[in-house]
């Protein structure tokens, strides 16, 4: 069992927008058991498409066509379809009428260009499409399944969700055999080859199922693929690999599949009742704007102060002229300061910090270009940690913050 | 001439990620006239690799390759390309001491794991990393094209753009015959109907080439298609609709292309000598934070503060607590005290704020979620606006933060 993902579209190809239908389609299939080995673009081109078509049609179960079934002259997934099938496209009055009722109810006249949407290859079944125009078709050739989907995300998504899915899991229901499932495990301050080294021999920890790394600005995420005949066979590989995990990379592991970090250390906060106020230098108000991402921080984010200019760490936060003469803006010494005096001013539990150089410009053979001065304070103690990024602006940035967040989770679980 | 791009990797064909990198990569072939036949996702996996290499070599003057070549077990891409070109994998000294010093850099030990990075199959010309660990390589198998580059976007960007764009430029100087060019006209503050409206006819507007409307959260884009037989014919195209498009849009379009308003702003700051600061609520920093994307914006940025919780816009900010009681802290009357005291208190010639509803949670009859007030204050005037955004959280804060960028964009082009 096998299924393909063919996206049609002149607007994909050339890049001027992401193919999220295909991710969309991809989670949706692998969730019941169907694996999909192949998503293709191609364009809105009759010969590209009829080859899409004739090779799904020796090697995928089931292929999956978004895109091309608007009513203009380039929407021509229809014609395609029908040639490929060998049948002519007929006028289907029922679906004639649903297009010309969508267009009442938006108070629009109809255009006859739409009575090309209502035209249907014989022998296809229709996909009703209760929000759009454009329906979609079910068609079989040589026992392999095509279904063809508009390209509309919206539209898209409620036909899946509510005919494609159902109708392709009673029909597999005795081929469906092997369930899939995925697993997350999110890292953060470690680099991927020393993950790779603690997790040690893959094939021992991977029992039955297989590893991915997945790095970004934000950490190394650990995925962990598998697939068994039922839910509890799968959950229990995903469990015991997912523990074997935990305990060599114990700390570094920060939340699982869709946690963010904003939002764990929001729960850890609201439940500990402690408050946090930020002050930030490179990072410009990312902290505090990545904080406030989650509905209800107002709870225990009581705000911070954007120092970017040296004036305004001496004047606002109250850092020591002194001690930038001294260390620098970017020093363990002024992020102690800042951390410990925004806390003060804005009477808040926690107080973190912020200082380094986000480059491009900015950097020197002592101080180069991604060295970052974190800095956390409360009421029992004052401490910096510092980190050495990389050349990046935007993911010095990113990464700053993220770590930020990481020791503040660290320190609250401390607590 | 035709290309292929070929991303490879299971967590883009499980749909966990979103291929932003063929978009890109797309995008940039079709700048310099090479069109994109086809974009194929394929999992982590060498016989679905192997085909699609297969396939290329028979189809394809170039294939660009992303994905798989990170440290560890599941990255594939390296072994794979061995075996399509028959060749064996030599270590590259070269390479492995700029992944050594890539660590040394970061102060982090050089892991093991990491050596298989520098392996690379005979014969292959190697496209130097800058920024990371993961070399591309560029080699030839009948006549066809074949680069490959890592993975992680930042890294690929600019290998394409330093390397594989000038280098497929110059190969391909006489065979690439028709040109194709887009021109991104970007707007801000109107609606797409209205801006419809405004434009009139399009088949008039739209001479010789095609236009498309792209409505985001920061505004609406219109993107202008044209191709012609050379650069001048295309440019002279492009020139002569957007020449229509802003005489009819006017101040509504604010840049043009990969123009960003934060840049904008910040060369019009630096320009004319004038610093600002902000006073943030509902957005939470995603202001600042936007503001100092720009390198070298410490020029004009002196700071802010963060005033998330009303405690904090009376005692930090100053804000009257009479006014809070009176008007409530999402006003024009708490905005406009916003923006008049971060001016004053951080001696900054303009300030900006922004107070608001994000939602979901915190909407009232009189005040919905969207209701968000800006405020502008520099020394002759201070201002506010009001507007009413949508529903959705995330939405409202980046329509906040860019209207606030454009209102101070218009100020500054008046002053």
């Amino acid at each position: 069992m096998n299924a393909k993902i063919l996206s049609i579209g002149d607007e994909l190809l050339k890049g001027h927008i992401l193919n999220s239908n295909s991710s969309y389609i991809s989670e949706k299939l692998y969730s019941i058991g169907i694996p999909v080995q192949k998503i293709t673009i191609v364009g809105d081109d009759e010969g590209n498409i009829l080859e899409e078509l004739n090779d799904s049609g020796i090697k995928c179960d089931i292929t999956i066509i978004t895109g091309g079934l608007g009513p203009t002259h380039d929407d021509i997934t229809r014609s395609v379809i029908a040639k490929f099938v060998n049948e002519e496209l007929v006028l289907n009055e029922k679906i004639l009428n649903h297009i010309k009722e969508i267009f009442k109810s938006r108070r629009i006249k109809f255009p006859e260009s739409n009575i090309i949407q209502a035209y249907i290859p014989k022998g296809a079944m229709i996909i009703w499409n209760n929000i759009g125009t454009a329906p979609g078709m079910w068609f079989e050739k040589n026992n392999k399944i095509f279904i063809s989907l508009p390209g509309v995300p919206e539209e898209m998504k409620l036909m899946m969700n509510e005919i494609v899915i159902p109708a392709l899991k009673e029909k597999f229901a005795d081929d469906i055999s092997r369930l899939f499932k995925s697993r997350y495990v999110l890292t953060a301050g470690i680099s991927e080859s020393e993950l790779y080294e603690k997790l040690g021999d893959i094939s021992e920890l991977a029992v039955q199922c297989r590893i991915a790394f997945l790095p970004g600005p934000k950490g190394i995420n650990i995925r962990i693929d598998a697939s068994g005949d039922n839910e509890q066979e799968v959950i229990s590989i995903l469990s015991v690999t997912e523990q074997k995990i935990k305990e060599r990379a114990g700390n570094f592991i920060y939340g699982y599949d869709d946690d963010k970090i904003e939002s764990i250390i929001g729960n850890l906060l609201k439940e500990k009742r402690i408050t946090l106020s930020v002050a930030e230098s490179c990072t410009g108000g990312m902290l505090g704007s990545k904080i406030t991402d989650v509905s209800g921080s107002s709870e225990y984010f009581l705000g911070g102060v954007i120092s970017y200019s040296n004036d305004i760490k001496i004047n606002i936060l109250g850092v020591k002229k002194s001690t930038i003469d001294k260390y620098g803006a970017v020093s363990e010494q002024t992020a102690s300061e800042m951390a410990e005096n925004i806390r003060k001013h804005f009477n808040s539990d926690i107080g973190i910090s912020i200082t380094g150089i986000a480059g491009p410009e900015g950097g020197t053979d002592n101080k180069p270009v991604g060295l970052v001065y974190l800095g956390f304070s409360d009421k029992s103690k004052t401490f910096t940690r510092e980190f050495l990024f990389g050349k990046l602006r935007e993911r010095n940035r990113v990464r700053a913050v993220q770590m930020a967040l990481i020791i503040l989770r660290n320190e609250l679980l401390l607590s």
